[in-house]
């Protein structure tokens, strides 16, 4: 029981994990369709059994929208979501209307298996840009995807939604409710092309409480925003991106709107995703470290841009990587992100030890400080000049496993 | 002869290689002073012995400056700089006070050295941001160096001046404008740490032409905005980016304002510019290839955003040092930079060969293209709707070399 491994998501008193199992009303697979030519699990399909269920979606704001994303986000009923299928290995990207009737194909092919309506089958894709769906080996995995269906197929299904992940991502919970006790579940996936802008991989979530569609939509909001915005790998957006929050109503426990309930579930929800957000970014194509800013300040739009620039910052990650507490790429990193304001005034602190202040360099112990930073969370915390405003951003380091990923990745 | 060696510089015909030497009116030398732990060169004086010396200068725009760009830009005689030392090892940023008057310092023992105003004396640094220069060892560097102060010391001040670079960047020039003979050299350095903005590195040029301070303003201006600002190793903006022409006028030939002479010194140092910033991009910490990308379109500044966004990603880096042909990462780039017009609509061709067009990809000979970007210089052309802007930016690959470079800097 170690889903809750980071020292920055604490696991709620109310919550405890479970070994496997989706909510009630949920059955999923995971199979080989014969996308990925290493024969590896690259179709899933989740289905939710229950005709009222409600659901919520998040999707990337990326200019460039993959054909998954185009035919969920605009031509589905995004408030009554009951199926996901999601395939690794091709992201049906940059595929213009030859992808946009892949998914077509793909919702259809769906609906003949299970009954459910076409618009209630939410598609996700992720893999290689600009190459064509082969989505005839969809349709027939579909076939074989059905006929595997479980109420404990979540392993086999986040293992079909890898791509460059060193391990699937996902988690079933209990959460003890003031009406009752609900559960709650969700696979992830995601590793490289992740930067804190809405929901930057594929992350799909399963509970057996009743919730209405308003609620289910601000609960999902509220924590991606604390989650999946809030982390980058490499601060690159995708044009996959895809959160899908699915609730079967199965438990009875109903999460009335600005209940007890609503605010324990949203507690639970909140540490799954931030849990789920941190492992990505630990598992970052690489990455042996990942860090945490904070920056305080007083314009929000300033601390972001400070907190975003300091994440995706080369330099920054490649000194994290190597355990170097070199804090002068931290100041380089804002100088180059703020340029409208110098001189700027600043403090850092790495692990709790201040090195700078006021733009000043403060004498420290060097060698304890690089005894601290050998850990896998660092922490740092800038302070800009005034208050009020304050963010964090989770980034994973930069490793030569990155480049060793990154630089033949279609070939 | 081989300094104009990329593809996308050619030599001007007016424009020969010299082996060695500065222009007249020019000494310089490159000495340790004990910056650097390993003995290696790490001061260099650049002097000009005509009193009427005229110049200009570009620096950094990070809100975050060294205390050398603070003093050399807003307390020097921009005009009239006759002087320059430069040492590597160590930034002199976010110093503080302490490293304001560690700068004035070094001009002031430059004064009694030279006989040159302080005012007159620009200071540049380059290394390790905060940490406090060791002013003992430049000022006593600084009389080392004035007694080794030669007219073919450029090459010792060039050395002198590296960091990381894998090699020192420098050339002599002869150029024949109409009006005669002029001489034109300039020292570089910058191998991290560069993005396509204003003077991205340190780079020292001098010329025997007669300009005035006027015309050498121009040129520069002019000159840098075609090639510091159209580089990106890193994406990220140095703390310390300082360019500086000094022109002696002992050549006796006057180059007017909106003269031929005018327009062949431009081309000239153009030339010169762009293959020195071409260089740094090679160097890149470790760079295998570089990339120039050319974007087409509408709005400048959306051109200039997915320019820099394509040359700046870590996934379009890892595919050119991989010499991997996956245009998709080009399209996320740009999806991730142009958020707010959605559906994108483009093209985009490597290397000549069209794998793009209008959102949907096209059928082209895969193994041929992979062939034709095993080169050490790869071109890509992204057009988006519209015309009438056009932009390009040159980077470097993102190497296991980078990782290796950045990781354990300080230490």
């Amino acid at each position: 029981m170690t889903f809750f491994s980071s020292r920055w998501v604490p696991r709620p008193a109310h919550v405890q994990e479970r070994t496997k199992g989706l909510p009630g009303g949920f059955r999923a697979a995971g199979v080989a369709c014969g996308i990925k030519p290493d024969g590896a699990r690259d179709l899933g399909l989740l289905v939710c059994d229950a005709p009222d269920a409600v659901s919520a979606a998040r999707y990337t704001r990326s200019g460039v929208l993959a054909a998954p994303v185009i035919v969920s986000r605009d031509r589905c009923d995004g408030e009554h979501l009951r199926a996901v299928v999601a395939n690794s290995g091709n992201a049906n990207a940059v595929t213009g209307s030859e992808g946009i009737d892949a998914v077509t194909a793909t919702q259809l092919a769906t609906e003949r298996l299970t009954a459910i309506a076409s618009d209630q089958v939410a598609v996700g894709s992720t893999g290689v840009i600009g190459v064509q769906l082969p989505v005839d080996r969809i349709v027939s995995g579909l076939e074989v995807a059905h006929a595997e269906l479980r109420a404990d197929g979540e392993a086999d299904f986040a293992e079909a939604i890898r791509t460059t992940d060193v391990s699937a991502k996902q988690a079933s919970l209990t959460v003890t409710l003031p009406s009752g006790e609900v559960r709650l579940s969700a696979q992830a996936k995601g590793a490289g092309m992740i930067s804190p802008n809405y929901a930057t991989m594929l992350c799909f979530v399963q509970t057996d409480a009743v919730l209405d569609a308003e609620t289910a939509d601000l609960l999902l909001g509220v924590t991606v925003r604390r989650s999946f915005d809030r982390i980058s790998v490499d601060g690159q957006l995708s044009t996959n991106d895809t959160v899908i929050l699915i609730a079967s109503g199965a438990s009875g426990v109903v999460v009335a709107p600005e209940s007890d309930d609503e605010l324990a579930l949203g507690e639970a929800l909140d540490a799954l995703l931030r849990q789920l957000a941190l492992m990505i970014v630990h598992d970052g194509e690489g990455a042996r470290r990942i860090g945490r800013v904070v920056v305080q300040g007083e314009d929000p739009e300033r601390v972001e841009r400070a907190a975003r620039a300091i994440a995706n910052s080369p330099l920054v990650k490649a000194a994290l990587h190597g355990g170097d507490p070199n804090w002068g790429r931290i100041a380089q990193a804002l100088g180059g992100a703020l340029t409208d304001h110098a001189p700027l005034v600043f403090d850092v602190a790495i692990e709790g030890v201040q090195v700078c202040s006021a733009g000043e360099p403060l004498r420290f112990d060097a060698s304890a400080l690089e005894q601290a930073v050998q850990v896998d969370e660092v922490e740092y915390h800038v302070a800009l000049a005034g208050e009020g405003a304050e963010t964090e951003v989770f980034f994973s380091d930069l490793s030569h496993e990155y480049v060793t990923i990154n630089a033949d990745y279609t070939t």
